[in-house]
């Protein structure tokens, strides 16, 4: 019997996670619910409905985990919540500052229905997190560094296309090289945002359209570009169509500590993600937590729970005898 | 009120542990039981006890985390269930084919007296199998890989100093560099033991001892270097106290797998150590799954658990909203 998933909404990071259930055998898409107009969307999956998400009460007995993939800044907030009276659910979360009070808001509904609310799952939050909760435990005495990229920003593309005269636009985060290098060498020096990370940007601009200007308002745009060295490059609609169509994304998380007696002794610990895709990645990492929420449920544990939260046993299909035969 | 630990033995693993328990302010060392005269040893910290290991019972109520650091060759499949019949226990088992049995003994052990027991903690096992073991949940199409160095393999050195005619040496694992860089690429091939890693030994001869018949013994021994392309250098006494007396190591594990409707997209994800001082950073390991150990019989758990069965927020000091708060 497998375990029957639910996926609210369809972008790409539904996409993903449906991907992800196909890989998964214990794992089987049930229905993917929508805002639109159930008739105006095709999914991949064959055999499996498209349903409005009006009637999402219906499928309370024939869902085990409902995957919300909203944004996390309007959709989130109200989605998870909600359904976290009626499903097992389960979200990717991802505005730092906002985690304590969406955390608050899963876990009381979540604790009334008897159901397990999983937020926050990803790569970053989600595996990222893990990697520094781990490693600040084990070397207490040290410093954390996240680098992201080489990838593509989605915000920060999304912020380019806003501006007038822009037809389209893709922005690659870039680690700087030498602050990669210097952290990886033990050393744990303060970094400016500018000194962590470059913002290069590939747009394509409506004919006659002043660049110069569209260049400048992409450099001094506060928060997601004033603060960083920036390149732009306008290139044609098919040329970012056939060289900038992917989302490839990663990163690292470093933590450079200090042992010994006279803390002579220096580690570096590294957790170093390279994602073809993004979006297919985090819908992998969401399956496994899928997995987890229904587990944990069905040995009566209710509320919200993080990725601090939960054994890592729960992510897979096997056996506590079979992981510690063969992957321990 | 601090988290009292006691360490069985004392050679580099308990001093690594007694280092990192000394970075940790919830954690307090309370006695250091030896097999050796108590008289004879004398430990760094100050004002702790070394006491024989025939009165450990005695210390029942006056130990909340008992860390073992036994060999596991004879030690640690005898002494890990007798004491978890005492005291929430802690080792860092790692014969990897006995994990299984030593389980269940542990668990058999811990559970008759509301003990916790956590066994084979440490980075291989230990972080490493974590690692291993959520990458593959993550991305369940895909291979593991392990690479251990550039480090100093204390079972392979011993192994060198057994033979006649050797007065002292050191021996280095290091990963093959091609191999290496074809994982990284994302090509996944089944490798031979030599083709994974190289074996580099530094050895101090006796005066007038056959350095062709130690150099020749070294490279067929079986298991520890006929499989390997080893290279052996003579060096002085004096060169190896100056050049090779740390216990440097390190390794990564990667995981490559594939995503996507039609497996199009690859993942790589590698978790990298690079250790000044091997047992430091294992009694590092240790010192926070001790904290854990205590959390979890606070709350009422008994028995054996490994890495995969605890949630990561038990490692650490900061309560879970503080952990969602700053790390998640």
């Amino acid at each position: 019997m497998s375990i029957r998933i639910g996926i609210v909404g369809y972008g790409n990071l539904s996409r993903g996670v449906e991907s992800a259930v196909r890989q998964n055998d214990d794992l089987e898409l049930c229905a993917v619910f929508t805002r639109r107009d159930p008739e105006s969307l095709k999914i991949r999956t064959q055999g499996v409905p498209v349903v409005s998400v009006n009637e999402i009460e219906g499928w309370k007995d024939k869902i085990d985990v409902l995957v919300i993939c909203g944004g996390s800044a309007t959709d989130l907030p109200e989605q998870t919540p909600k359904y976290a009276s009626m499903f097992n659910v389960i979200d990717s979360f991802d505005t730092h500052a906002k985690i304590p009070q969406h955390f608050e808001n899963v876990d009381r509904a979540a604790k009334a229905a008897g159901k397990v609310g999983i937020i926050s799952i990803g790569w970053d939050p989600g595996m990222f997190s893990l990697l520094r909760m781990v490693s600040t435990a084990v070397l207490p005495e040290g410093k954390n560094y996240t680098f992201w990229g080489k990838g593509v920003s989605q915000g920060h593309s999304d912020a380019i296309r806003r501006i007038e005269g822009v037809v389209d636009a893709r922005q690659y985060t870039i680690p700087v090289q030498s602050a990669v290098d210097a952290v990886r060498s033990g050393e744990t020096p303060d970094f400016t945002a500018r000194q962590q990370h470059l913002r290069e940007c590939f747009v394509v601009a409506e004919e006659g359209a002043d660049k110069a200007r569209i260049e400048k308002e992409i450099k001094e745009m506060p928060n997601y570009f004033a603060d960083y060295d920036t390149t732009v490059h306008f290139i044609s609609a098919e040329e970012l169509k056939a060289e900038h169509s992917g989302l490839p994304h990663g990163g690292f998380v470093i933590r450079s500590g200090k042992t010994g007696f006279d803390k002579e002794n220096k580690h570096i610990i590294e957790y170093n993600l390279k994602l073809d895709s993004n979006p297919e990645f985090t819908g992998s990492v969401i399956a496994a937590y899928a997995r987890a929420a229904y587990k944990l449920n069905s040995e009566g544990v209710c509320g919200c729970k993080t990725i601090f939260d939960i054994p890592v046993s729960y992510l897979s299909a096997l056996s506590p005898e079979e992981l510690r035969r063969t992957l321990l």
